[in-house]
């Protein structure tokens, strides 16, 4: 899977990067078998995760419209304790929001030792949405990187592991998924209008998502690009990549405080 | 009073630095009169700072214990209007805060536009007190310098004005105010015995803090080495700098919404 993961430094051309991408799986039936062994191990790792209270998980989510942040995170988070998982879906901003600086109220929601936060939606809108729609001047979102990748290393250096999704689909499957929420009144709920017009941006926020995935895919804290087309496979990635990354830290239960030989329990 | 602001990339030594220096002062009877002044036009500066919800401003206080944070504030921002003006006393972290990096409590309490807010104590002291007491490693605490003035950066960029200010004492000031203390019944609850052990540690808090103040005073956020033996004269540059301060911002009352010409009020 590290075929996926954006070097710190490289220049990303999306339209080199294929959505509907299934390299590392044999097939369909072998890629769901093994997501269902990774499921477990994921709730085996988070719950020792939690217990050891010594380490800090994000998981960022960033896609176009219909990208699936939601299905990866109901999929590849199944199961585990929500106890110390929290998803925190950032919407447009609130007065309140906007009157501080964009991390204000990011910040506040990183993770405490033992918890996996996953963000749905970022601090990355504000250099995506904004943007693209010039919601603040070139001069103010141009700086916005370098503030990005500093705020991230500082978490970093104080103990948190920063994972960063991008789920990329193709616009032909955008069409496909939009049409299907029309079609389907119990999906009326997830349509939205004004993802009409955004889907007309699709080449602005194609370049602003190459600009995001060039200049803040870092050592302390990368990008993988996923290939989202196919649901099955985007699940794939993503959960093999977190459990990886969640292996490669020093998880254990931590020693019992006292001495519990010879306690006996009346 | 330019004089007392460090300028980026020295080396300061705090023995160069004269606690009891009164330069800018005729005398105190003329440094009152001025104080008084600033006072008044702090009021009117603070009152359109508000109204036009524009601008930013923190302000940070640091001290070795009794160097006057709480006298400075009650003396400074006497009749400002307490709806725009926030002081945040940062005290010995939460378990809960403890959990998250270091700068997680403190970024929830910086500015909206239209704020001045006042750190009594502030995140300096994951570099001071942390470094002087060994409460992280050394390679934990080396890498914030640099965290905090991105961090800074950052909150500059976005509209901030950041004043931060070292309320300079002589050991000598500190004994004769800490025996007023244990003199003075209605100063009892100020005293605190721990202060005494910190005393001991002078030394140390003065290396942590050359190291604050050589490394931490940038071109967007400038530390003010304040003499502050004298506490008239410690409110009187404090108040000098923040005062210029705020008229270099384009501070004026926000034009009303819609044209008021005309309107009749029966």
């Amino acid at each position: 899977m590290h075929q996926y993961k954006v070097a710190p430094g490289s220049a990303i051309k999306l339209a080199e990067w294929d959505p509907s991408d299934t390299d590392a799986a044999e097939d369909k039936s072998e890629g769901k078998d093994r997501f269902a062994q990774l499921n477990q191990r994921l709730e085996t790792l988070q719950e020792t995760l939690y217990a050891q209270a010594k380490h800090k998980v994000l998981i960022i989510l960033q896609a176009m419209d219909t990208g699936g942040k939601d299905g990866a995170i109901r999929h590849v988070f199944n199961g585990v304790n929500p106890q110390g998982v929290k998803v925190i879906s950032f919407k447009t901003p609130t007065p309140i929001e906007l009157a501080h600086d964009y991390l204000w109220r990011v910040h506040q929601h990183t993770p405490a030792n033992g918890e996996i936060v996953i963000f749905n939606r970022s601090h990355y809108e504000d250099v995506l949405i904004v943007r693209v729609h010039d919601l603040v001047p070139r001069s103010v979102w141009e700086r916005r990187y370098d503030h990005i990748n500093a705020f991230e290393k500082m978490l970093v250096e104080e103990g948190t592991t920063i994972l960063k999704f991008f789920l990329h689909i193709s616009p032909k499957e955008q069409k496909k998924r939009l049409q299907a929420r029309l079609d389907d009144p119990s999906k009326h709920w997830k349509f939205n209008v004004a993802d009409l017009g955004e889907r007309k941006r699709w080449p602005d926020y194609i370049a602003a998502y190459e600009a995001v995935l060039s200049r803040t895919s870092t050592e302390w804290a990368p990008w993988t690009i996923v290939p989202a087309d196919k649901k099955w496979y985007r699940n794939l990635v993503v959960s093999t990549v977190i459990v990886e990354a969640l292996e490669g830290l020093d998880l254990q239960y931590p020693e019992p405080a006292q001495d519990l030989d010879g306690i006996v329990i009346e």
